[in-house]
Protein backbone atom coordinates (compact mmCIF):
# COMPACT_ATOMS: atom_id res chain seq x y z
CA UNK A 1 0.00 0.00 0.00
CA UNK A 2 1.51 3.40 -0.80
CA UNK A 3 2.60 5.54 2.02
CA UNK A 4 -0.40 8.14 0.95
CA UNK A 5 -2.87 5.56 1.65
CA UNK A 6 -1.88 4.77 5.42
CA UNK A 7 -3.64 6.84 8.20
CA UNK A 8 -0.81 8.69 9.05
CA UNK A 9 -0.20 9.99 12.15
CA UNK A 10 0.16 13.42 12.94
CA UNK A 11 2.79 13.62 15.13
CA UNK A 12 6.15 11.99 14.95
CA UNK A 13 5.98 9.59 18.87
CA UNK A 14 8.57 9.07 20.87
CA UNK A 15 8.15 6.44 22.50
CA UNK A 16 10.41 5.23 25.76
CA UNK A 17 8.52 2.24 27.28
CA UNK A 18 9.13 -1.37 25.90
CA UNK A 19 5.47 -1.94 26.39
CA UNK A 20 4.07 0.79 24.78
CA UNK A 21 6.12 0.14 21.71
CA UNK A 22 5.21 -3.46 21.84
CA UNK A 23 1.09 -2.23 22.01
CA UNK A 24 1.84 0.48 19.05
CA UNK A 25 3.34 -2.20 17.18
CA UNK A 26 0.77 -4.68 17.95
CA UNK A 27 -2.20 -1.55 17.05
CA UNK A 28 -0.55 -1.85 13.72
CA UNK A 29 -0.34 -5.35 12.76
CA UNK A 30 -3.68 -6.03 13.68
CA UNK A 31 -4.66 -3.39 10.91
CA UNK A 32 -2.51 -4.81 8.85
CA UNK A 33 -0.01 -2.22 8.28
CA UNK A 34 3.42 -3.12 7.58
CA UNK A 35 6.25 -1.75 10.07
CA UNK A 36 9.78 -0.77 8.61
CA UNK A 37 12.61 -0.56 11.39
CA UNK A 38 15.89 1.29 11.25
CA UNK A 39 17.37 0.11 14.59
CA UNK A 40 20.55 2.97 15.51
CA UNK A 41 22.94 3.82 18.62
CA UNK A 42 21.53 7.87 17.74
CA UNK A 43 24.17 10.38 16.13
CA UNK A 44 22.20 9.79 12.78
CA UNK A 45 24.23 10.80 9.71
CA UNK A 46 23.21 10.85 6.00
CA UNK A 47 24.03 6.96 6.34
CA UNK A 48 21.34 6.53 8.58
CA UNK A 49 18.93 8.31 6.66
CA UNK A 50 19.43 6.86 3.63
CA UNK A 51 17.69 3.68 5.58
CA UNK A 52 14.91 5.73 6.92
CA UNK A 53 13.86 7.17 3.28
CA UNK A 54 14.17 3.67 1.95
CA UNK A 55 12.47 2.25 5.17
CA UNK A 56 9.22 5.14 4.94
CA UNK A 57 9.22 4.46 1.19
CA UNK A 58 8.99 0.46 1.71
CA UNK A 59 6.53 0.63 4.66
CA UNK A 60 2.94 1.68 5.82
CA UNK A 61 5.05 3.17 9.19
CA UNK A 62 8.50 3.32 9.78
CA UNK A 63 9.90 3.34 13.11
CA UNK A 64 13.74 4.26 13.93
CA UNK A 65 15.23 3.31 17.71
CA UNK A 66 17.80 5.09 19.32
CA UNK A 67 19.87 3.13 21.89
CA UNK A 68 23.42 3.29 22.76
CA UNK A 69 23.69 -0.84 23.36
CA UNK A 70 26.13 -1.58 26.84
CA UNK A 71 26.65 -4.71 25.62
CA UNK A 72 28.81 -4.18 22.39
CA UNK A 73 31.61 -2.13 23.32
CA UNK A 74 34.25 -3.35 25.26
CA UNK A 75 35.54 -2.42 28.02
CA UNK A 76 38.37 -0.31 26.96
CA UNK A 77 36.36 0.80 23.98
CA UNK A 78 34.38 4.31 23.16
CA UNK A 79 30.82 3.09 25.54
CA UNK A 80 31.67 6.84 27.36
CA UNK A 81 32.54 9.07 24.71
CA UNK A 82 29.95 7.63 21.77
CA UNK A 83 28.00 11.02 20.54
CA UNK A 84 25.00 11.03 21.97
CA UNK A 85 22.84 13.78 20.26
CA UNK A 86 19.55 13.12 20.86
CA UNK A 87 17.54 16.47 20.06
CA UNK A 88 19.04 16.66 16.72
CA UNK A 89 18.16 12.66 15.94
CA UNK A 90 14.59 13.73 16.91
CA UNK A 91 14.58 16.54 14.50
CA UNK A 92 16.11 14.70 11.48
CA UNK A 93 13.80 11.81 12.13
CA UNK A 94 11.06 14.38 12.09
CA UNK A 95 11.95 15.73 8.93
CA UNK A 96 12.16 12.30 6.86
CA UNK A 97 8.17 11.66 8.36
CA UNK A 98 9.43 8.80 10.64
CA UNK A 99 6.63 7.92 12.17
CA UNK A 100 8.15 6.85 15.92
CA UNK A 101 11.14 7.05 17.48
CA UNK A 102 12.04 4.14 20.73
CA UNK A 103 14.17 5.50 22.64
CA UNK A 104 14.54 3.61 26.06
CA UNK A 105 17.02 3.72 28.60
CA UNK A 106 19.56 0.88 29.20
CA UNK A 107 18.14 -0.08 32.75
CA UNK A 108 14.87 -1.27 30.78
CA UNK A 109 16.32 -2.97 27.86
CA UNK A 110 18.90 -4.45 30.92
CA UNK A 111 17.74 -4.94 34.41
CA UNK A 112 19.61 -5.60 36.70
CA UNK A 113 18.87 -9.78 36.53
CA UNK A 114 19.55 -9.63 32.50
CA UNK A 115 20.93 -13.36 31.93
CA UNK A 116 20.02 -14.22 28.50
CA UNK A 117 22.93 -13.98 25.26
CA UNK A 118 22.64 -14.79 21.44
CA UNK A 119 25.52 -15.82 19.77
CA UNK A 120 25.95 -16.61 15.83
CA UNK A 121 28.73 -18.70 15.39
CA UNK A 122 31.63 -18.96 12.88
CA UNK A 123 30.43 -15.69 11.48
CA UNK A 124 31.11 -13.77 15.26
CA UNK A 125 34.63 -14.89 15.37
CA UNK A 126 36.48 -13.58 12.17
CA UNK A 127 36.70 -10.06 11.32
CA UNK A 128 36.02 -7.88 14.07
CA UNK A 129 35.19 -10.56 16.34
CA UNK A 130 38.69 -11.44 16.24
CA UNK A 131 39.79 -7.73 18.09
CA UNK A 132 35.88 -7.20 19.42
CA UNK A 133 35.14 -9.98 21.98
CA UNK A 134 31.72 -9.87 22.30
CA UNK A 135 30.80 -7.83 20.73
CA UNK A 136 28.73 -9.32 17.99
CA UNK A 137 26.72 -11.07 20.53
CA UNK A 138 25.58 -7.68 21.77
CA UNK A 139 24.69 -7.02 19.13
CA UNK A 140 22.70 -9.86 18.15
CA UNK A 141 21.43 -9.99 21.28
CA UNK A 142 19.60 -6.25 21.27
CA UNK A 143 18.58 -6.63 18.00
CA UNK A 144 16.43 -9.70 18.67
CA UNK A 145 15.01 -7.79 21.62
CA UNK A 146 14.45 -4.87 19.44
CA UNK A 147 12.54 -7.43 16.91
CA UNK A 148 10.55 -8.22 19.70
CA UNK A 149 9.58 -5.16 20.91
CA UNK A 150 9.05 -3.17 17.52
CA UNK A 151 7.95 -6.51 15.63
CA UNK A 152 8.82 -4.88 12.09
CA UNK A 153 7.67 -6.45 8.76
CA UNK A 154 11.65 -5.05 7.09
CA UNK A 155 14.43 -4.13 9.07
CA UNK A 156 16.85 -2.01 7.22
CA UNK A 157 20.49 -2.51 8.18
CA UNK A 158 23.85 -0.78 6.46
CA UNK A 159 26.48 -2.59 4.25
CA UNK A 160 29.06 -0.59 6.23
CA UNK A 161 28.69 -3.13 9.14
CA UNK A 162 28.89 -5.86 6.57
CA UNK A 163 29.62 -8.36 9.28
CA UNK A 164 26.81 -7.43 12.11
CA UNK A 165 24.64 -7.63 8.81
CA UNK A 166 25.77 -10.95 7.76
CA UNK A 167 24.90 -11.92 11.79
CA UNK A 168 21.79 -10.13 12.05
CA UNK A 169 20.63 -11.60 8.54
CA UNK A 170 21.56 -15.27 10.03
CA UNK A 171 19.83 -14.73 13.14
CA UNK A 172 17.26 -13.42 11.80
CA UNK A 173 17.29 -17.26 9.41
CA UNK A 174 18.03 -19.55 12.33
CA UNK A 175 15.41 -18.37 14.67
CA UNK A 176 12.95 -17.46 12.14
CA UNK A 177 12.02 -14.32 12.99
CA UNK A 178 9.01 -12.93 11.12
CA UNK A 179 11.21 -9.97 9.74
CA UNK A 180 12.70 -9.77 6.34
CA UNK A 181 16.22 -8.06 6.35
CA UNK A 182 17.02 -5.46 3.85
CA UNK A 183 20.60 -4.37 3.40
CA UNK A 184 21.46 -0.85 2.36
CA UNK A 185 24.35 0.31 0.38
CA UNK A 186 27.21 1.90 2.55
CA UNK A 187 27.06 5.83 2.27
CA UNK A 188 30.29 8.01 1.44
CA UNK A 189 31.54 11.50 1.60
CA UNK A 190 32.48 12.79 -1.67
CA UNK A 191 36.27 11.69 -0.86
CA UNK A 192 35.18 8.70 -0.76
CA UNK A 193 34.72 8.21 3.28
CA UNK A 194 32.18 5.89 4.80
CA UNK A 195 29.84 8.07 6.79
CA UNK A 196 30.33 6.86 10.40
CA UNK A 197 29.19 8.39 13.78
CA UNK A 198 32.78 7.64 14.93
CA UNK A 199 33.88 9.89 12.16
CA UNK A 200 33.38 12.75 14.54
CA UNK A 201 35.82 11.81 16.19
CA UNK A 202 38.46 12.52 13.54
CA UNK A 203 40.50 15.97 13.19
CA UNK A 204 40.00 17.32 9.49
CA UNK A 205 43.45 16.07 8.52
CA UNK A 206 42.47 12.42 9.68
CA UNK A 207 39.24 12.83 7.90
CA UNK A 208 41.28 13.85 4.70
CA UNK A 209 43.56 10.82 5.49
CA UNK A 210 40.65 8.45 6.33
CA UNK A 211 39.67 8.48 2.51
CA UNK A 212 42.25 6.66 1.41
CA UNK A 213 40.88 3.60 2.93
CA UNK A 214 38.51 3.45 0.23
CA UNK A 215 40.56 4.63 -2.51
CA UNK A 216 42.87 1.69 -1.43
CA UNK A 217 39.42 -1.02 -1.22
CA UNK A 218 38.77 0.28 -5.02
CA UNK A 219 42.59 -0.48 -6.03
CA UNK A 220 42.39 -3.90 -4.46
CA UNK A 221 38.92 -4.23 -6.39
CA UNK A 222 40.42 -3.30 -9.93
CA UNK A 223 43.56 -6.10 -9.50
CA UNK A 224 40.87 -8.87 -8.73
CA UNK A 225 38.93 -7.65 -11.74
CA UNK A 226 42.07 -7.29 -13.94
CA UNK A 227 42.85 -11.37 -12.98
CA UNK A 228 45.08 -10.71 -10.12
CA UNK A 229 44.42 -13.61 -8.00
CA UNK A 230 46.88 -13.56 -5.40
CA UNK A 231 45.58 -12.47 -1.67
CA UNK A 232 48.88 -11.58 -0.52
CA UNK A 233 49.33 -9.35 -2.98
CA UNK A 234 46.38 -7.64 -2.72
CA UNK A 235 46.31 -7.13 0.97
CA UNK A 236 50.18 -5.82 0.90
CA UNK A 237 48.85 -3.67 -1.75
CA UNK A 238 46.18 -2.21 0.43
CA UNK A 239 48.58 -2.16 3.44
CA UNK A 240 51.16 0.23 1.31
CA UNK A 241 48.17 2.61 0.91
CA UNK A 242 46.87 2.85 4.60
CA UNK A 243 50.89 2.86 5.98
CA UNK A 244 50.91 6.64 4.01
CA UNK A 245 47.52 7.98 5.79
CA UNK A 246 49.10 7.16 8.57
CA UNK A 247 47.39 4.75 10.43
CA UNK A 248 48.23 3.81 13.59
CA UNK A 249 46.94 0.35 14.28
CA UNK A 250 46.22 -2.30 11.53
CA UNK A 251 43.09 -4.70 13.02
CA UNK A 252 42.89 -6.23 9.63
CA UNK A 253 42.51 -6.46 6.11
CA UNK A 254 40.73 -9.68 4.64
CA UNK A 255 39.64 -10.98 1.47
CA UNK A 256 37.06 -13.66 2.36
CA UNK A 257 33.97 -14.95 1.17
CA UNK A 258 30.62 -12.78 1.12
CA UNK A 259 28.40 -15.02 3.42
CA UNK A 260 30.95 -17.20 5.12
CA UNK A 261 33.43 -14.50 5.78
CA UNK A 262 35.98 -17.50 5.78
CA UNK A 263 39.60 -15.93 4.34
CA UNK A 264 40.11 -16.85 0.69
CA UNK A 265 42.69 -18.66 -0.84
CA UNK A 266 42.04 -17.16 -4.28
CA UNK A 267 40.92 -13.51 -4.35
CA UNK A 268 38.12 -14.75 -7.11
CA UNK A 269 34.72 -13.39 -7.15
CA UNK A 270 32.31 -13.78 -5.34
CA UNK A 271 34.41 -11.93 -2.29
CA UNK A 272 34.49 -9.36 0.09
CA UNK A 273 37.64 -6.79 0.63
CA UNK A 274 37.38 -5.38 4.12
CA UNK A 275 39.80 -3.60 6.15
CA UNK A 276 39.50 -2.41 9.98
CA UNK A 277 42.30 0.37 11.01
CA UNK A 278 42.90 2.86 13.63
CA UNK A 279 43.47 6.37 12.66
CA UNK A 280 44.59 8.19 15.58
CA UNK A 281 42.30 6.60 18.08
CA UNK A 282 39.77 6.03 16.18
CA UNK A 283 38.68 3.12 14.63
CA UNK A 284 37.64 3.03 11.18
CA UNK A 285 36.39 -0.05 8.93
CA UNK A 286 34.90 -0.30 5.46
CA UNK A 287 34.45 -2.77 2.68
CA UNK A 288 34.04 -3.27 -0.93
CA UNK A 289 31.99 -6.14 -2.27
CA UNK A 290 33.79 -7.89 -5.71
CA UNK A 291 30.47 -9.54 -7.34
CA UNK A 292 30.74 -12.14 -10.03
CA UNK A 293 30.97 -10.42 -13.94
CA UNK B 1 -13.74 -14.57 24.32
CA UNK B 2 -15.05 -17.93 25.50
CA UNK B 3 -14.13 -20.13 23.13
CA UNK B 4 -17.48 -20.85 21.88
CA UNK B 5 -17.26 -17.66 20.09
CA UNK B 6 -14.78 -18.14 18.16
CA UNK B 7 -14.66 -19.17 15.00
CA UNK B 8 -13.90 -22.71 14.85
CA UNK B 9 -11.79 -24.72 12.79
CA UNK B 10 -13.98 -27.57 11.54
CA UNK B 11 -10.89 -30.07 11.38
CA UNK B 12 -7.75 -29.92 13.04
CA UNK B 13 -5.18 -28.71 11.48
CA UNK B 14 -1.82 -30.87 10.89
CA UNK B 15 1.16 -27.58 10.15
CA UNK B 16 4.50 -29.24 8.89
CA UNK B 17 6.00 -26.43 7.09
CA UNK B 18 7.17 -23.23 9.18
CA UNK B 19 6.26 -20.75 6.67
CA UNK B 20 2.73 -22.14 6.67
CA UNK B 21 2.74 -22.14 10.16
CA UNK B 22 3.77 -18.23 10.30
CA UNK B 23 1.14 -17.69 8.42
CA UNK B 24 -1.34 -19.54 10.14
CA UNK B 25 -0.52 -18.08 13.14
CA UNK B 26 -0.44 -14.00 11.33
CA UNK B 27 -4.04 -14.24 10.37
CA UNK B 28 -5.10 -15.37 13.77
CA UNK B 29 -3.30 -12.31 14.98
CA UNK B 30 -5.03 -10.08 13.02
CA UNK B 31 -8.42 -11.28 13.78
CA UNK B 32 -7.05 -9.69 17.01
CA UNK B 33 -7.62 -13.94 18.45
CA UNK B 34 -5.38 -15.15 21.21
CA UNK B 35 -3.08 -18.10 20.76
CA UNK B 36 -2.04 -20.79 23.02
CA UNK B 37 1.10 -22.77 22.66
CA UNK B 38 1.55 -26.14 24.12
CA UNK B 39 5.38 -27.57 22.76
CA UNK B 40 6.25 -30.72 23.00
CA UNK B 41 8.45 -33.39 22.37
CA UNK B 42 5.74 -35.86 21.39
CA UNK B 43 4.40 -38.99 22.89
CA UNK B 44 1.92 -37.27 24.76
CA UNK B 45 0.71 -38.17 28.09
CA UNK B 46 -1.70 -36.98 30.90
CA UNK B 47 0.75 -34.56 32.03
CA UNK B 48 0.76 -32.68 28.29
CA UNK B 49 -3.04 -32.66 28.40
CA UNK B 50 -3.09 -30.79 31.39
CA UNK B 51 -1.45 -28.41 29.72
CA UNK B 52 -3.10 -28.27 26.05
CA UNK B 53 -6.83 -28.76 28.68
CA UNK B 54 -6.09 -25.31 30.08
CA UNK B 55 -4.46 -23.80 26.82
CA UNK B 56 -7.69 -24.99 25.02
CA UNK B 57 -9.61 -22.98 27.91
CA UNK B 58 -7.30 -19.83 28.08
CA UNK B 59 -7.03 -18.78 24.71
CA UNK B 60 -9.15 -18.38 20.92
CA UNK B 61 -7.09 -21.04 19.09
CA UNK B 62 -4.52 -24.26 20.93
CA UNK B 63 -1.41 -24.97 18.92
CA UNK B 64 0.62 -27.89 19.96
CA UNK B 65 4.14 -28.51 18.80
CA UNK B 66 5.45 -32.11 18.29
CA UNK B 67 9.15 -32.05 17.75
CA UNK B 68 12.03 -34.43 19.00
CA UNK B 69 14.52 -31.44 18.92
CA UNK B 70 17.62 -33.05 18.28
CA UNK B 71 20.10 -29.94 20.00
CA UNK B 72 19.13 -30.23 23.44
CA UNK B 73 20.00 -34.31 23.64
CA UNK B 74 23.57 -34.81 24.86
CA UNK B 75 25.92 -37.24 22.37
CA UNK B 76 25.87 -40.26 24.54
CA UNK B 77 21.73 -39.74 25.45
CA UNK B 78 18.83 -40.87 24.11
CA UNK B 79 17.76 -39.06 21.32
CA UNK B 80 17.83 -42.45 18.92
CA UNK B 81 15.39 -44.14 21.33
CA UNK B 82 13.09 -41.32 22.47
CA UNK B 83 9.37 -42.51 21.98
CA UNK B 84 7.93 -41.34 18.92
CA UNK B 85 3.77 -42.24 18.78
CA UNK B 86 2.73 -39.03 16.42
CA UNK B 87 -0.38 -40.99 14.90
CA UNK B 88 -1.45 -41.53 18.51
CA UNK B 89 -0.18 -37.95 19.48
CA UNK B 90 -2.58 -36.73 16.46
CA UNK B 91 -6.03 -38.58 17.94
CA UNK B 92 -5.27 -37.40 21.34
CA UNK B 93 -5.16 -33.85 20.17
CA UNK B 94 -8.07 -33.98 18.53
CA UNK B 95 -10.01 -35.32 21.16
CA UNK B 96 -8.59 -32.23 23.36
CA UNK B 97 -10.28 -30.03 20.42
CA UNK B 98 -6.64 -29.11 19.71
CA UNK B 99 -6.73 -26.26 16.45
CA UNK B 100 -3.36 -27.28 15.24
CA UNK B 101 -0.14 -29.26 15.68
CA UNK B 102 2.91 -28.33 14.37
CA UNK B 103 4.99 -31.25 13.19
CA UNK B 104 8.20 -29.98 11.18
CA UNK B 105 11.35 -32.28 10.54
CA UNK B 106 14.65 -31.69 11.79
CA UNK B 107 16.02 -30.90 8.32
CA UNK B 108 13.53 -27.88 8.13
CA UNK B 109 13.81 -26.78 11.50
CA UNK B 110 18.00 -27.29 11.29
CA UNK B 111 19.13 -26.44 7.68
CA UNK B 112 22.93 -27.32 7.56
CA UNK B 113 23.73 -23.64 7.84
CA UNK B 114 22.03 -23.28 11.58
CA UNK B 115 24.61 -21.30 13.58
CA UNK B 116 23.13 -19.80 16.75
CA UNK B 117 22.54 -20.69 20.29
CA UNK B 118 20.63 -18.88 22.83
CA UNK B 119 22.25 -19.12 26.47
CA UNK B 120 20.26 -17.98 29.41
CA UNK B 121 23.78 -17.98 31.81
CA UNK B 122 23.44 -18.58 35.41
CA UNK B 123 20.58 -20.71 35.60
CA UNK B 124 21.58 -23.13 33.06
CA UNK B 125 24.97 -23.81 34.81
CA UNK B 126 23.45 -25.36 37.50
CA UNK B 127 20.91 -28.67 38.51
CA UNK B 128 20.87 -30.63 35.18
CA UNK B 129 22.92 -28.14 33.23
CA UNK B 130 26.26 -29.88 35.22
CA UNK B 131 25.33 -32.91 33.81
CA UNK B 132 23.88 -32.11 30.30
CA UNK B 133 25.89 -29.96 28.95
CA UNK B 134 24.42 -28.08 26.34
CA UNK B 135 21.36 -29.30 26.93
CA UNK B 136 19.53 -26.23 28.51
CA UNK B 137 21.05 -23.58 24.80
CA UNK B 138 19.25 -26.66 22.72
CA UNK B 139 15.98 -25.95 24.30
CA UNK B 140 16.25 -21.92 24.58
CA UNK B 141 17.16 -21.87 21.62
CA UNK B 142 14.03 -24.34 19.84
CA UNK B 143 11.93 -22.28 21.92
CA UNK B 144 12.94 -19.15 20.50
CA UNK B 145 12.69 -20.50 17.44
CA UNK B 146 9.08 -21.75 17.80
CA UNK B 147 7.91 -18.60 19.61
CA UNK B 148 8.55 -16.94 16.17
CA UNK B 149 6.95 -19.77 14.50
CA UNK B 150 4.04 -20.14 16.49
CA UNK B 151 3.43 -15.96 17.84
CA UNK B 152 1.68 -17.07 20.63
CA UNK B 153 -0.20 -15.04 23.44
CA UNK B 154 0.34 -17.71 26.02
CA UNK B 155 2.84 -20.80 26.13
CA UNK B 156 2.34 -23.62 28.54
CA UNK B 157 5.38 -25.37 30.70
CA UNK B 158 4.98 -27.94 33.11
CA UNK B 159 6.59 -27.41 36.68
CA UNK B 160 8.05 -31.18 36.09
CA UNK B 161 10.98 -29.60 34.22
CA UNK B 162 11.53 -26.77 36.85
CA UNK B 163 14.67 -25.58 35.74
CA UNK B 164 13.76 -25.57 31.90
CA UNK B 165 10.42 -23.38 33.35
CA UNK B 166 12.52 -20.70 34.94
CA UNK B 167 15.03 -20.64 31.47
CA UNK B 168 12.52 -20.10 29.36
CA UNK B 169 10.70 -17.37 31.36
CA UNK B 170 14.07 -15.77 31.72
CA UNK B 171 14.94 -16.17 27.93
CA UNK B 172 11.11 -14.76 27.61
CA UNK B 173 11.97 -11.35 29.47
CA UNK B 174 14.96 -10.64 28.88
CA UNK B 175 14.52 -10.89 24.81
CA UNK B 176 11.31 -9.20 25.34
CA UNK B 177 9.15 -12.38 23.44
CA UNK B 178 5.52 -10.64 23.55
CA UNK B 179 4.39 -14.05 24.97
CA UNK B 180 2.95 -14.92 28.63
CA UNK B 181 4.66 -17.99 29.96
CA UNK B 182 1.90 -20.38 32.03
CA UNK B 183 3.43 -22.62 34.26
CA UNK B 184 1.80 -25.63 35.06
CA UNK B 185 1.72 -28.29 38.22
CA UNK B 186 3.38 -31.68 37.28
CA UNK B 187 0.84 -34.14 37.06
CA UNK B 188 1.18 -37.43 38.92
CA UNK B 189 0.38 -41.20 38.36
CA UNK B 190 -1.76 -41.97 41.88
CA UNK B 191 1.69 -43.91 43.41
CA UNK B 192 3.14 -40.12 43.12
CA UNK B 193 5.00 -40.82 40.49
CA UNK B 194 5.75 -37.68 38.11
CA UNK B 195 4.23 -38.22 34.29
CA UNK B 196 7.06 -38.12 31.93
CA UNK B 197 7.47 -39.54 28.55
CA UNK B 198 10.68 -41.19 29.59
CA UNK B 199 8.39 -43.79 32.02
CA UNK B 200 7.92 -45.35 28.81
CA UNK B 201 11.65 -46.95 29.11
CA UNK B 202 10.58 -48.60 32.70
CA UNK B 203 10.26 -51.69 33.92
CA UNK B 204 6.94 -52.26 36.25
CA UNK B 205 9.24 -53.04 39.38
CA UNK B 206 11.44 -49.40 38.50
CA UNK B 207 8.29 -48.10 37.95
CA UNK B 208 7.05 -49.08 41.55
CA UNK B 209 10.40 -48.06 42.84
CA UNK B 210 10.32 -44.80 41.35
CA UNK B 211 7.26 -43.05 43.04
CA UNK B 212 9.42 -43.57 45.71
CA UNK B 213 11.41 -40.34 44.65
CA UNK B 214 8.23 -38.04 45.36
CA UNK B 215 7.81 -39.50 48.32
CA UNK B 216 11.10 -38.60 49.46
CA UNK B 217 10.84 -34.90 48.41
CA UNK B 218 7.55 -34.84 50.47
CA UNK B 219 8.99 -36.21 53.49
CA UNK B 220 12.22 -33.70 52.79
CA UNK B 221 9.72 -30.88 52.27
CA UNK B 222 7.71 -31.72 55.97
CA UNK B 223 11.10 -31.81 57.41
CA UNK B 224 11.56 -28.19 56.13
CA UNK B 225 7.96 -27.47 57.37
CA UNK B 226 8.71 -28.69 60.74
CA UNK B 227 11.65 -25.99 61.22
CA UNK B 228 14.38 -28.43 60.14
CA UNK B 229 17.16 -25.97 58.08
CA UNK B 230 19.63 -28.46 57.87
CA UNK B 231 20.26 -29.01 53.82
CA UNK B 232 22.91 -31.59 54.48
CA UNK B 233 20.31 -33.16 57.36
CA UNK B 234 17.40 -33.32 54.40
CA UNK B 235 19.78 -34.11 51.68
CA UNK B 236 20.96 -37.39 53.65
CA UNK B 237 17.32 -38.05 54.12
CA UNK B 238 16.40 -38.14 50.67
CA UNK B 239 19.35 -39.76 49.40
CA UNK B 240 18.71 -42.62 52.08
CA UNK B 241 15.35 -43.07 50.68
CA UNK B 242 16.18 -43.04 47.13
CA UNK B 243 19.09 -45.96 48.03
CA UNK B 244 15.89 -48.10 48.62
CA UNK B 245 14.85 -47.85 45.20
CA UNK B 246 17.88 -49.10 44.48
CA UNK B 247 19.17 -46.14 42.18
CA UNK B 248 21.92 -46.66 39.73
CA UNK B 249 23.38 -43.56 39.54
CA UNK B 250 22.72 -40.22 41.35
CA UNK B 251 22.78 -36.64 39.52
CA UNK B 252 22.33 -34.60 42.66
CA UNK B 253 19.80 -33.66 44.94
CA UNK B 254 19.27 -29.85 45.54
CA UNK B 255 17.85 -27.26 47.97
CA UNK B 256 17.62 -24.02 45.86
CA UNK B 257 16.53 -20.67 45.48
CA UNK B 258 13.27 -21.24 43.72
CA UNK B 259 14.16 -18.38 41.28
CA UNK B 260 17.81 -18.10 40.76
CA UNK B 261 18.12 -21.61 41.49
CA UNK B 262 21.17 -20.82 43.90
CA UNK B 263 21.98 -23.99 46.35
CA UNK B 264 20.71 -22.83 49.61
CA UNK B 265 22.56 -22.68 52.87
CA UNK B 266 19.87 -23.01 55.20
CA UNK B 267 16.36 -25.33 54.38
CA UNK B 268 13.87 -22.27 54.71
CA UNK B 269 10.96 -21.26 52.41
CA UNK B 270 10.59 -20.36 49.89
CA UNK B 271 12.89 -23.18 48.13
CA UNK B 272 12.99 -25.75 45.39
CA UNK B 273 14.15 -29.15 46.29
CA UNK B 274 15.41 -30.89 43.18
CA UNK B 275 16.09 -34.74 42.27
CA UNK B 276 17.87 -36.07 39.06
CA UNK B 277 18.59 -40.38 39.16
CA UNK B 278 18.66 -42.97 37.09
CA UNK B 279 16.76 -46.01 37.47
CA UNK B 280 18.13 -48.52 35.61
CA UNK B 281 19.00 -46.49 32.50
CA UNK B 282 16.62 -44.14 33.19
CA UNK B 283 17.16 -40.55 34.05
CA UNK B 284 14.11 -39.14 36.33
CA UNK B 285 13.94 -35.71 37.43
CA UNK B 286 11.46 -34.62 40.00
CA UNK B 287 10.70 -31.63 42.42
CA UNK B 288 8.89 -30.43 45.30
CA UNK B 289 8.24 -25.89 46.10
CA UNK B 290 8.05 -25.05 49.51
CA UNK B 291 6.52 -22.00 49.73
CA UNK B 292 6.27 -19.41 52.18
CA UNK B 293 3.52 -20.08 54.50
Amino acid sequence: MPRSETIKISEMKIITSISAMQKFSAVLKKRGKTIGFVPTMGALHSGHMQLVKKCTLENDFCVVSVFVNPTQFGPKEDFNRYPRTFLEDKKLCDSYSVDAIFFPNAAQMYPGNHKTSITVNELSDVLCGKFRIGHFSGVATVVAKLFNIVMPTNAYFGMKDYQQLKIIEHMCTDLNFPVRIIPCKTVRESSGLAISSRNKYLSNLEKENSSKIYAALIQAKKMILKGNNSCSKIKNTIINTLKTIPISKLDYVSICDSETLIEKKSAKAPALIAVAAYVGKTRLIDNILIEKP
